[in-house]
């Protein structure tokens, strides 16, 4: 089901020509119909694309009227051309929506060492404007344009009724997995009719990310454009949220963006298992994350759940090579409500039955408890397989 | 061509009913005629196995007089028990070889969880014992005995000669990755008849393994067995070795260690390219190692060496998300000599020719370079294929 879209936004995908199949769209734009409070979140990865280096100097702001988002070429590793393309893009996009040429964010997905064909984004632009003229919504189309290797598109929503005000938080995004040749990015564009202070806006972003974009690894590989975007355009009415509404917002942002990152898990690459790790009992969230993102990036992880087997020291031996400090002699590991090692020793536990609970089940569940404190976190990843082998090592000349 | 065994050692590798082919050899043992000096580096995994405990009170030292090791079973995540077994297989291997309780170390690699089965133990030392009685220098069968998943022996040597001494280092290792069920480890010993005084020996073996056996990556995975050991019993006679003639041994070291590792690396699991990765114009040698080994252990560079892709951007993405900082504009890369990327932008290339390139060579030669100093180093992998998935993912309850 597609979500609502909150009020005053204004949403088109077209296609013009960045694909080589005229059936799928590759530019999406994005029109507030009034002044938009923008956070932004981005990769950190140290060679970051020029569209990150635009954004990342208008966000946090609060008078963003267009988003312009491509599939195909990702303008990345472009240097000083790829930025004065990127600038032009969203002065085109912000004059499209009849806003100054800074008003505007733009993100970018696709090959990365080439730069974007100005002329048909221009033409894409122009095209997406006249569906905005004619007061398009369609959400859908945008989030069409936004895929590469998706193989659905990625939406989710949220209604929130705070006193009486009625506020929608809706996100698209893309992305699953990095395939070749030169393929990137994770992007996201969440839009709320909330009002929200820019500072406020960005932290909230900031936790949800946390919580959820970067918590879900496929293969540990930090792209050059991954990009989070939130607009607020306080079209719900009121002045900005602060106390119990904004925590119900920031709860309903959170999941709208777990929501988002999980469909892009779902749709890795080649994935037969949607892996759950629960890491509880650490002394800092920082420690519970290294442990996690270690579980979750090891080879030797994954194929043992590809393979159904219930391969505890795998799962053990990852935490303790993961970097966090902890006390092996405290470990506990339950995979699938099994419990397979408990307080540093593996326990009898019938194989046959927990092969067959991950063999019969595409989702698995990793619960790793330490004996160090109360901070946690939820860390998603998928298996590893040789369809995703085959994918990604592609290549005609 | 097996190396010569050096001075004063004796070798044996018995089958004692560890492993179920009663064709494989499980146990080796190796005696010094004299006291030798040890010394020793382990994983840095919080989680390790009892082996590795009780090597690391022993070592560094000057009083060894045997080691014994095991495949089969690993005695990891054990416990009490585990380390008490541990204790009880050195004490038998120095009873073996007329020496004191405390005088042997152990390594043993295999499944983890399960108690080493101590009657077959003491059985294969008793065997071995008496081929050592007939003066067995059996490397090559010693070799075999530490063998899991390996398809080949792993052994090299040095012979060094200093004024009026020779000096023999010869080594041997065991690896290939990890696989399943609960398989772990690499495992090497050298063996040198040089005089070392044993704060020099644990140097010379620190750094030579930094080099090398530190210096690899299969899949990221530190195991909880990881142990190299150097015993140096001085039968080449003399004062322990200085100046020029201990830069002469650790030259030699560092060879025989490279070799070793090279070969773990080379019988990866469904390998069909060996990667050498040099990095160089780096901050310092830390940062050079963190970009080296971000790049080896990215799924998305080895499964672009696969498929002959000369994927540059999926090397410098991973250089840019390795936590090394660095000026992306001072990035520089060759693939097999050719070169793709310059200060910072692609350059252009013929795609055919460099992907021919990889696909004609089962060596494969990254050269990173970048703009922040004079620190390098050189690191080792493989590439990632589905006949390594299909190794990890098999699984039979």
């Amino acid at each position: 089901m597609v979500p609502d879209v909150p009020q005053g936004y204004l949403l088109a995908g077209v296609h013009c020509r960045l694909k080589r199949d005229p059936q799928r769209l590759d530019l999406a734009l994005v029109m507030s119909e009034s002044p938009a409070v923008a956070a932004g979140v981005y990769t950190q990865n140290l060679v970051f694309a020029a569209p990150v280096a635009l954004d990342r100097q208008r966000t946090p702001g609060e008078n963003i009227r267009a988003v312009a988002i491509n599939s195909g070429v990702a303008n990345a590793c472009t240097g000083e051309r790829g930025l004065d393309d990127a600038r032009k893009m969203a002065a085109l996009a912000a004059a499209a929506c009849g806003a100054g040429p800074e008003e505007a964010l733009v993100m970018s997905t696709g090959i990365i060492g080439e730069f974007l064909p100005m002329d048909k984004i221009e033409q894409g632009i122009t095209a997406a404007a006249v569906k905005l003229g004619r007061e398009a919504r369609d959400l859908e189309a945008a989030a069409k344009a936004i895929m590469t290797t998706d193989t659905v598109t990625k939406l989710a929503g949220r209604t929130l009724s705070l006193g009486d005000r009625t506020i929608q938080i809706t996100g698209m995004a893309k992305g699953a997995a990095m395939i070749g040749p030169n393929m990137a990015t994770m992007l996201a564009l969440v839009l709320t009719d909330a009002p929200l202070a820019p500072r406020v806006a960005q932290a909230s972003l900031k936790a949800a990310a946390d919580e959820s974009f970067n918590s879900i690894s496929v293969e540990g590989h930090m792209s050059t454009n991954d990009t989070v975007l939130l607009l607020a355009n306080g079209q719900a009415g009121g002045p900005p949220l602060d106390g119990g509404d904004l925590a119900a917002f920031r709860t309903a942002l959170n999941e709208v963006c777990v929501e988002l990152a999980r469909a892009i898990i779902a749709d890795g690459e080649g994935a037969t298992h949607l892996i759950t790790i629960d890491v509880t009992g650490c002394a800092s969230r920082g420690s519970a994350r290294r442990i996690a993102k270690a579980v979750a990036e090891s080879a030797l992880v994954k194929t043992a759940v590809t393979g159904a087997d219930p391969n505890w020291g795998r799962i053990v031996s990852a935490a303790g090579y993961s970097g966090a400090r902890f006390d092996p002699a405290a470990v506990s590991l339950r995979l699938n409500g099994f419990e397979l090692y408990r307080h540093g020793a593996p326990v009898a536990f019938d194989p046959k039955a927990v092969s067959s609970s991950i063999r019969d089940h595409r989702d698995t569940h990793i619960e790793l408890q330490f004996g160090e404190g109360l901070a946690g976190t939820r860390f998603w990843t998928t298996d590893l397989t040789a369809e995703y082998i085959r994918l990604n090592a592609e290549y005609h000349t």
